[in-house]
């Protein structure tokens, strides 16, 4: 007799703004019989899934170790084999910086049918909501995305890095800031170029940190930001000072609610 | 008397597929009165805007001038002075390479309130389709997005780039093709380094070449393809053949037409 397979939706939960997230990964969770998330992927976006849906928080340390990647691998192919219907919701894009490459890899290793949906990476998102476009006809026609955990050591090649694009983008930018920007300074980046430093982009307690090369990592400090951070480092930087719509939006009492909230589940990350 | 104003909606549509599209883009579709929508916006998310609403295509030729791009401007701030609400439909995510940039700094110069809502990028999202993450612990940890259509001039660092990504990902890049592959030859780029040309990527008439920097130009040709194109460069791309979600979703008879299809409008672009 023929088992019958389920199948794993790798699952971009997007950058925090629970609103943010694609109609097919809401349909996803909506067909789900398991949900494995991680700590980023805002859990308000659970309750898409069916009341009788199993939850599996798989949230991983900073120095999350690959023992437990390969556990969560293990358990997606052990529910599909089940015959499950496994959405796996992981914060941001699954395929930037997400391992989802990793698991997608083990999931056609075990023959389980997947499927890749993408999300909304914090990279260009988490600017935007600080006014910032990552690229502009008159500022930047590039743009790199990095990750600042292992900024101390040599994988990244920041001197060329800073010579190649026009906006440099660092996620997981907290913990190294310092190095981070030493770094920069070291590698011959101009002190003055303007930078931001963005804490809990697009959710409502949203805060961000605008200066320079030379100063940012003081000016970080002094803000003792704890949650999820991002840096930019470009001259679009500029532009957040006259967009501040999301901030803006909180003021304007019209439309904006019509438009864009009051839907089961609440956006909490609306501006409100 | 205070007059009324609308509010404009900076929206992304997504890199083709309707079905990533965000919820807040859905919502804000489904409140407007007007809607400017681009040449790469996938047409059937119009019809989740109300049957009264009102539909302007403003596409842009590839050498689109700027005076279009001013008319557009005016067409936005004149619907949201008359008290609508305007959704400016984009391709992509309206803050890269989408001019979306220059449309906010016009609104906020008249002082309309805006909201942009960002949307899946084809950078990340059609590599995904065609089974490439665009980073992965083992063979990459950095990733830059430049536009293929001035490939020409000296806009784009070419061999600081190579030096300083490990995947390397060109938008627009059909009309440069062989201009482009042959710019990084020409900055010692490895001949051998895996290389894909993706046309159409996310909707159902996807496809892709598989090559290297040094042959991807010709198969390019070989293949004709019309429509819009990127390139990705790194050792990522070697990941696609083991992980052809894509195509093999369409053999795959199961939950995956539950939990990603049969919506209104009918998701075109989804593996059938």
């Amino acid at each position: 007799m023929a088992r019958v397979l389920g199948k794993v939706f790798l699952v971009g939960a997007g950058p925090g703004d629970p609103g943010l997230i694609t109609l097919k990964g809401k349909n996803c969770l909506e067909a789900s019989n398991v949900v494995l998330y991680d700590e980023l992927a805002n859990r308000e976006l659970l309750s898409f899934a069916p009341v009788d849906a199993e939850f599996v928080y798989v949230g991983k340390r900073a120095n999350g170790c690959s023992a437990i990647q390969g556990e969560i691998e293990a358990w997606l192919i052990r529910e599909a084999y089940s015959g499950k219907i496994v959405v796996r919701l992981k914060g941001g894009d699954p395929f930037l910086f997400g391992r989802g490459g990793e698991e997608a890899q083990a999931l056609a290793a075990a023959g389980i049918p997947f499927e890749v949906i993408p999300g909304i990476s914090s990279a260009f998102a988490v600017p935007a909501y600080a006014g910032i476009p990552v690229t502009h006809r008159n500022y930047s026609s590039s743009v790199a995305i990095v990750t600042g955990h292992k900024a101390s050591g040599d994988e990244v090649t920041w001197s060329a890095l800073i010579e190649s694009v026009d906006t440099l983008i660092i996620l997981m930018a907290r913990q190294n800031l310092r190095k981070i920007m030493n770094r920069l300074l070291a590698c011959g980046c101009d002190p003055a170029r303007p930078c931001a430093l963005i804490e809990s982009g697009t959710l409502g307690d949203q805060s961000s940190v605008i200066g320079t090369v030379e100063t940012l990592a003081d000016l970080g400090e002094q803000s003792q930001m704890l949650g999820p951070t991002l840096i930019i480092v470009g001259e679009v930087v500029k532009l957040g000072r006259d967009l501040p719509w999301f901030y803006a939006a909180s003021r304007h009492l019209g439309p904006s609610s019509i438009a864009t909230g009051n839907e089961s589940p609440r956006f909490a990350g609306q501006a409100r």
